[in-house]
């Protein structure tokens, strides 16, 4: 008897009418903008109405730095949810929208995994709502204003080597990481080099999930730095007069959607923007909708605790007014044993010497989780190949952290195998014992910031930052940009900038390469090694083989 | 009392849910896909079940050489679908979606005029169902493979200077007309000359527009050439493997939109290719569709007769096997005059001799669409300042011509301003005396057809074309390619090749510029003249005063 894939699994499911899953919710029909039968996103109207309604507790998922081995926080997260509703509680998920480019280099994926899915899988792996498209358009009529203002005269004195806004395709494309553009003679306007990223790592992604409302988005879209004069002064998306339309653009997609999990319970998968160069949480509109509709969500951010989580907490919870009640930390026996040092091939061996030395890159995470004062519940996600004493070792191991680890078994059983921790991580939050603070005040210096994130969450001994990066970072401070929050992009693969130190490094340091404001999104990017913002496809990419069988299904894209 | 705007009359729409309006083509609920309240796709699997069925009568409506006056042939064909239902027939529509770029340069449209319109606008301006946005993935999924296959080896030889498949914006945006592509060093590729057209100019979108069903979409993207190797052999879409995953991204956009009228009729529209190197009509899916739902179906094509109708008649209604029962030619006392040699300004003035000098482009068209066997009733979209003495004018002109003219007052009245012609179009088409022939045999040699199209359509003495040309035309007939049609690109203001040419000219000659060989959509493209790819935007751009009122409505864009 083999396993079913998660394809098998998503395409089995009891799909109720989103209709139905929306009056769990309490949302009227005519709120219910239908997307196909089985996905619909939330007017704007009924969003609005709900302003003054008490919130629900948040409850965030999150993980231990990532292995190949897989953690499953998304399957967490859709576990945890249709477990919360199976032992009565009223609970919605909210996690992010998958990027369709990258879908056509490796494989696309599940929204979770196993018996713990959202679906329509397949539509969430192609256009779903059209979201990230109408952020696409929204960036590129940006960029096509920019080059028809200097092609018309450029009365706001653009210097043209410092144009910094590029353009955006939702596709896997390296050819277009570094163009000249406007060749062809004076028709086509001046010549100049630039390039292209992909859509998620649009500012106006995180912006559209950072927005409170169309006003905020368009507040924040006016504030976007796209160039700068020969005097160095910023043009703002404001000066170019694109705020408005690219508004009227994003319109649909601020409304969150609403989908189901394999278990009809609710869904919101909203946004998607970068977790390097960007926050990587899914949109405010959806989580603070989910807040006033269910009295629990639970919801996710992306790659590990120290940047997923820290962003959450530092960027997205403090910019929106959010406090969350519970965080989960997802840990997986093997992926200690990969921390512990054993390779890939050998994790479905028993080695429980492995699994407690790999244990403190886990404790460092609920330590790090602790310090924000909110409660830590770990979820030990199941695999066939754990063994019982792997699994006491994870747990005795948490227990000396003063937290508690649960086994879950929802890829296998879906909501039956979280119960537990259903019940405990309701059980905390109703405690209201969580006293969420940031981990730095807005008014801190911005390189404190950073040093602050590096020494407390990372453990690194000290931040390296040459004149010129300190310079800029007071000049930012100088300009009224101080009380940002701070955005690290660095790699997910350690608490270090070097993805290979895995553990729970201590005395590294954190160079910074480059510094680059979001002064609409609202946060200073810090980048720490090579970031990619326009991928490239494989030498044999998943593209070839994609296509539809006879019966209009779906073949090689998961 | 002043008049109201297309967009106030839209907005007052007394729209039914899109339910109620599939209900009246006998669409099930399950088999309509909704987006939104008022927008839906018609599933796959419900047009497959119409196979075998009944086709109603097909009705084109076309229209004389565009003139700055403005002739209304959306409005008609918006105006006779709703005069028919009126007078108890069983009508659909079918006419093409708009582009998302031209509405941030000049003003958007609505889809007809004052009460002969299809709603709502204002996401037929915008994203509509998403279509245009699924041709956009698709055409660049297939770039990034084609970059990427020379970058991992090129194993199918492709010569880089020789990549003929561009990538695609649905944006007017001049800078990316011609560009330089992957710079930057080896990670990013070999450097080449490229760029960007518009969406609509893809051939993607002629193949959706042309393409039966899934299966066949599929065969003709794979039938696309996108480059040659240094031997000059052609390396296909199918060579890249990318036909699988691109049908893939088009699977929902396949499935024609169903809206309705402002009287609830239902109007189907999908695709839009353009007019000049593409056939300029909307989806033979939609359209097929629509006869076997409707007793009589009203559709229109681009441009004026001599480019729209001869490629609906030469290109879509030969490759789909239709066979329209009625042409309506859709003519304005104004645009006569201007005809007539009256300038802009002075045409609120009665001048009946203007008229009469103008009616001969009229009566052109009339003989050009009679010669594909096909019979003609005129339709005269009345205008507040035409007088009767003009109107009559015209009336015994096209009686002159052994044809009908019937004066339709639908922008004012709606339906009611039409019954006349629909009464009489109903009659034409159940008397079934349309002996539908295209103007040439699929044998004929390819340069043949085009010297048919230049001295049938446009009377011209004789087609320029270099040796060049005719080799080019010569090597694909011996490629197999010699039983294509053709599609002229041309200016749609004469019959001529000189947009100043108005009236009925004679005497002229058509230069051939270029032409390109589109093998997936299965038409040769002649170029006479210029053609423009892709748009810039004006000085002061439309998308500098659009924006969203403060309480939710779309402004500037209209």
């Amino acid at each position: 008897m083999g396993f079913k894939t998660d394809i098998e699994i998503a395409r089995e499911a009891n799909k109720k009418p989103i209709q139905e899953i929306g009056a769990k919710l309490g949302i009227p029909t005519e709120h219910l903008l239908p997307y196909g039968h089985d996905k619909a996103k939330v007017s704007a109207d009924f969003i609005k109405s709900l302003d003054g309604k008490d919130d629900g507790k948040l409850i965030l998922v999150t993980a231990i730095n990532p292995t190949p081995a897989g953690e499953g926080k998304t399957t967490t997260t859709v576990g945890l949810g249709d477990g919360l509703n199976r032992i009565g509680k009223k609970a919605a998920i909210c996690i992010r929208e998958a990027s369709l480019g990258p879908n056509f280099g490796m494989k696309g994926g599940a929204a979770g995994g196993g018996y713990a899915q959202v679906v329509p899988m397949e539509d969430m792996n192609l256009h779903f709502t059209g979201d990230f498209h109408a952020i696409t358009s929204a960036h590129n009529l940006l960029a096509a204003m920019i080059d028809n203002h200097i092609y018309w005269g450029n009365e706001l004195e653009i210097d043209e080597r410092r144009v910094t806004w590029r353009r955006v395709l939702d596709m896997n494309d390296r050819a277009l990481r570094d163009t000249v553009t406007s060749l062809g003679g004076v028709a086509n306007g001046f010549p100049r080099q630039t390039g292209f990223d992909i859509t998620v790592a649009s500012e106006v992604m995180a912006i559209l999930c950072l927005a409170k409302d169309l006003k905020d988005l368009e507040t924040r879209l006016g504030d976007m730095i796209v160039a700068y004069r020969r005097d160095r002064s910023p043009v703002y998306c404001r000066d170019l007069k694109a705020d408005g339309a690219m508004t009227v653009l994003l319109k649909d997609a601020m409304q969150p959607n609403l989908v189901q999990t394999l278990e009809n319970n609710p869904a919101f998968v909203h946004g998607g923007p970068f977790a390097n160069i960007a926050h990587g949480c899914n949109s405010v509109a959806a989580t603070t909708t989910a807040l006033k509709l269910a009295d629990y969500v639970v919801t996710e951010a992306g790659f590990g605790a120290d940047l997923g989580a820290e962003k959450f907490l530092n960027i997205k919870c403090r910019k929106a007014g959010l406090s969350p009640s519970a965080v989960v930390v997802v840990a997986t026996v093997r992926a200690m044993k990969m921390n512990g040092g054993v390779a890939r091939a050998d994790l479905n061996e028993e080695n429980v010497e492995a699994v407690q030395a790999g244990c403190p890159n886990l404790g460092r995470h609920i330590e790090n989780v602790k310090s924000f004062g909110v409660p830590v519940v770990v979820a030990i996600n199941h695999f066939v190949s754990d063994t019982d004493a792997e699994v006491e070792a994870v747990r005795e191991y948490v227990a000396s952290m003063g937290a508690e680890a649960i086994l879950c078994q929802h890829w296998a059983k879906g909501s039956e195998g979280t119960v537990e921790l259903a019940t405990r991580v309701a059980e905390i939050a109703d405690a209201d014992v969580a006293n969420f603070a940031p981990l730095y005040p807005d008014k801190m210096r911005l390189f404190d910031k950073i040093d602050t994130i590096a020494k407390r969450i990372y453990r690194a001994d000290e931040v390296l930052a040459d004149k010129k990066i300190r310079d800029q970072l007071r000049d930012w401070e100088e300009a009224g940009y101080g009380n940002l929050p701070i955005c690290m992009a660095k790699t997910q693969y350690s608490f270090s900038t070097d993805p290979n130190l895995r553990g729970a490094p201590v005395g590294h340091s954190v160079p910074i390469r480059e510094v680059r404001l979001s002064a609409g999104a609202g946060f200073v990017v810090v980048i720490c090694g090579q970031i990619m913002t326009m991928p490239g496809l494989p030498r044999r990419p998943a593209s070839e083989t994609i296509r539809l069988s006879d019966d209009g299904l779906t073949e090689g894209l998961f």
